[in-house]
């Protein structure tokens, strides 16, 4: 951390930072500018948050220079990691294909959809069964029976099922039947949620808060990693930002800025990041070339009828075309689908 | 609702929206224009989502026309509600000082803020007891030891309180200390949370998400009412944009807009919303003069030692100071403090 | 047009509104609903803006239908248009890569430069004479000097040259020099300049405002078309959010977005969409997968030293990789470079 | 400015940084840490730009410890600016009003107005001559004839006249008729018409940029301090973010945050600021309660009529009513109307 006095802050504020920086285990470093001076803090500054200098008098800003999380930085862990899941290694060379009903709304859509995406491509089944909705008058999902719903796919296509957790009273219900926990865009820093599914042993989708900064949701996957759950997969979704012709702005540039700074897998949501089945392809065809390591596409076999979230929904033939055209994508940049 | 068909849509299509509208009990009233028709939805569209109607072949877009909340609307309650806090009311003429520390650290710290605030013109206090934090190796809170300083302050000054609430298995727990329930800005959209809350009996105060919508905002407070809670505070603690210079953005607007909108009280938090004590005072200031009623403020004793939010907490001293200078703006627009 | 009445509102604020939309020589058509009444606006809406009714007795909102741009809309143009600069068809099935140095500082630089990028494959050779400049204290650019030394570069190498202008009277300077006029983002509403743009021959390459929405880019475009200049040219460069890990938030799914809208060709600027050589070259393979018709890269022999936009810059080794590596993902989406 | 180093960064890359740093006359001061290297830079460090170093072999990012401008400073100039217009001081205690019509439309608007904004308190009139529109359809001003009544209505009233230039080739133009040119939000980072008011004398109105920071709002104003003129007033007219219920985001708190930053006055416009009429008021007294020095209205006798803006402008009885409810507030903070 750079500690900046403001400009004609008296020596004794200076020192007064100094000995702080001290009490916290580290070592201050003062430098006197000629318009005013900084005190660097050499050592682990992840011990202190910068507001513990910026309190004090005479200290104008505290800048950092190291990134607040660990467990999640490429730093102590340069190569990358592939978090497995089911025996479907997501972060190797392989792109994975995460599809299904945004909603699982009953059997016959569910296996229909899911025998659709396997012959697809797809390696892993995506079905919400507790759904968060903004509108208390909408539909919530079919919680459990939604759940045996998923694993009864399972069983009749081999697919691994990933499917959303709401509450850290539900984790245990939901591990018993997934082979993955989502974490969702509006939970990203539900804390104890977190702390419920690092304390279990099934990989987790941690979606990026809608208006998380990568340090946020790099801390959130902190979060699960120093509770002992290792397997964790960031899912970008996309950003609100003023942007009014799309549900949500699709930062796709996070991926390889990702990659620069932690060693988990990153996958994308070309659904949710465009909110147009229309915009789904072009998009997904970005993703794979950005560098992502799986997609998570809504599919279902009648858009037009799903509960929740057609306008973004491919139909099976859709998705079928779409998983047709990414294969020489990845290819192009040295990867498979 | 509108749905607008594309340009050259067949008629067909057309035909097949106002089936659908009339499918949803509603009455379907197609116009046809020179470059394209639309179809008006007449009856009560909240009974379904725009997307409804989005995803059938031919159509644009769909707009809506009435907003998607009702018990939180003005429309049917016109007249500003007053939400009464163990015999506090807020929304009445006075306005609110809510005002303690960030986090409720111990006795000394607690009871000497309680005093101090409610000297200087407070009747609420509020003080975390179980806390977000960003980042997992952060203090998180004292937890029920800290509800249990939270009473005993109450006892030593007859203060009420308020304290944030983070899991729906905790709400009872919180209840049984607290007078009034804070749903934090991460928690805005955990919906377990808000059923939670709305099935007891405590009012509760609703932070705005960091990202949230106004109209996101008054359908989670819609949660709460329709589990039959209808004491809902809002409170405005800025929102997340590109400034830098900023915590958050404070958008003081939303406080009018908001009572154009809906019948619920609104306070603002100038701590959060600012992220520096020295601003503090001017968006207190502002907030009183736009229409709040209440402000929720960062106090502590020695803020240069808290363990969290220093930055942005003011001293006992400042808030006496603060609380001083806010009564001629309250008396300014015919409130009072 | 669909102009919502407020609930409540009398027949005669209805009435009045009917007479509004007749005076402007379109048709009104009212619906009276259960909760409030609306009066659709039949014919062509863009004679008139929103705040035309908004401004009325009784009006709660006024809802556009059509596209306020007409020119630059994709309904009257269904096929997409391909952009001639100096023989090289922009918008055409081959990606066309512009490259060159972020600003012109002297023959030597750009001669090798211009050399370079045509080796690799680039048809533009992009270089800024005038630089807009945040700092009053930074270099400004050569003028003049910069113009004549990219006509001196378009002689060595028959790449077209495409290069900034600032204000509307040195449009003729400018186009004396250059194949293509750029339109900065920060000059995107400088309505002057787009008119002055517009009514000359030379092709424009309209950068997006970093914070426009796609309409009002569309509208920017549509002030040039109207002039009389139909070669216009989309240049997605990044938007400004909250992320602060870029310089800008790239929003790549604004491209097939736009192809939805407008006839016009759309490129890409991977280097101001996200300010870091690192990230150039994913982003520009995103790019291409997504569907640009172009890329403008910053490129230069030595990056260390140039004197604006350093971080952002390729070296000439990394954009003849890059130019290599987007060859298989520009043929797997059936294009070429 | 701190140069941090990657980790594991060679020494040999660290020693090419120092060197840098003396190449631009400036001290290095290198801290070898335990997890990396800094390299604080002692000295004016506004002479470089941070990518200057950012480009070298081994560094991770460059932190700013100085605000990049000078002549718009507090540090400088500790004491608050007044600015005079036509004998009117802005930045003193009186919170100045400056109102009129968005567009000057004809003469009997523009004189009726004027009168009755004088008589409710105003001491400047304002009134686009030159407007820039989004739509090219729309009406673009009466230019020289709009400037003329202008200063006719200065002539009846003795109002001073501030008005927008849009070229840096009409700035003598309107410089002859108005009292103070204001530079709009689209043309903040005009820097070509900012250099052309600076090296006139008329005081400068400059609005915020819509999407711009603290920090390039103050260069801007810093390219006019720098070519000669001091008279600077700037005005926060909202910013734009996801809020889509109003027109523009309010951040009031810049008001206070500029103080800390500048001694320019600031002024707010609460017509852009929020886009409604019904908003105006509230947002008018929360701008004088958080210290703005001015209010910026758009006023006009029939706002149903106006060409432009109507949906936010005043009548001529709101605005007296408006300005007889800011007194109090005003007194309740130590200013006057």
């Amino acid at each position: 951390m750079i500690v900046v006095m403001r400009r004609g802050a008296p020596e004794a504020q200076r020192l007064a930072v100094e000995e702080r920086v001290r009490g916290a285990g580290l070592l201050p470093h003062p430098i006197v500018g000629t318009e005013r001076s900084v005190v660097a803090v050499v050592g682990d500054e992840r011990v202190v948050e910068p507001e513990y200098f910026e309190v004090l008098a005479g200290v104008e800003k505290v800048l950092r220079v190291l990134a607040p999380y660990k467990l999640a930085s490429r730093e102590g862990r340069p190569e990358k990691s592939a978090v497995e899941v089911a025996g479907v290694p997501v972060g190797a060379e392989a792109v994975v294909l995460m599809a299904g009903p945004c909603t699982v709304e009953d059997r016959s859509q569910l296996i229909e959809t899911a025998h659709a995406v396997k012959e697809a491509g797809a390696r892993l089944l995506r079905g919400g069964a507790f759904k968060p909705r903004t509108n208390p008058y909408s539909f919530q999902g079919l919680a459990e029976e939604g759940l045996a719903l998923l694993a009864e796919a399972r069983e009749a296509t081999g697919l691994a099922v990933v499917t959303e957790v709401l509450s850290e009273h539900d984790v245990d219900l939901v591990a018993k039947y997934a082979d993955m926990l989502q974490i969702g865009t509006r939970n990203m820093q539900n804390f104890l949620l977190l702390r419920a599914v690092g304390a279990q042993k099934k990989p987790v989708l941690l979606k990026r808060g809608m208006s998380a900064s990568l340090d946020e949701w790099l801390l959130a996957a902190e979060y699960i990693l120093s509770c002992g759950n290792e397997r964790v997969v960031l899912c970008e979704r996309g950003i609100r930002t003023f942007e009014d012709h799309v549900r949500n702005t699709l930062p796709l540039v996070s991926v390889p800025a990702l990659r620069e700074r932690t060693h988990l897998p990153v996958v994308v949501d070309p659904s949710h990041g465009t909110g147009h089945a229309s915009l789904v392809p072009a998009a997904s065809l970005a993703a794979v070339a950005v560098g992502a390591d799986g997609l998570l596409v809504e599919v279902a076999p009648d858009p037009a009828s799903a509960v929740t979230d057609g306008a973004q929904t491919l139909s099976l033939r859709q998705f079928a075309e779409l998983a047709a055209s990414l294969r020489p994508v990845a290819a192009a940049v040295a990867r498979s689908i």
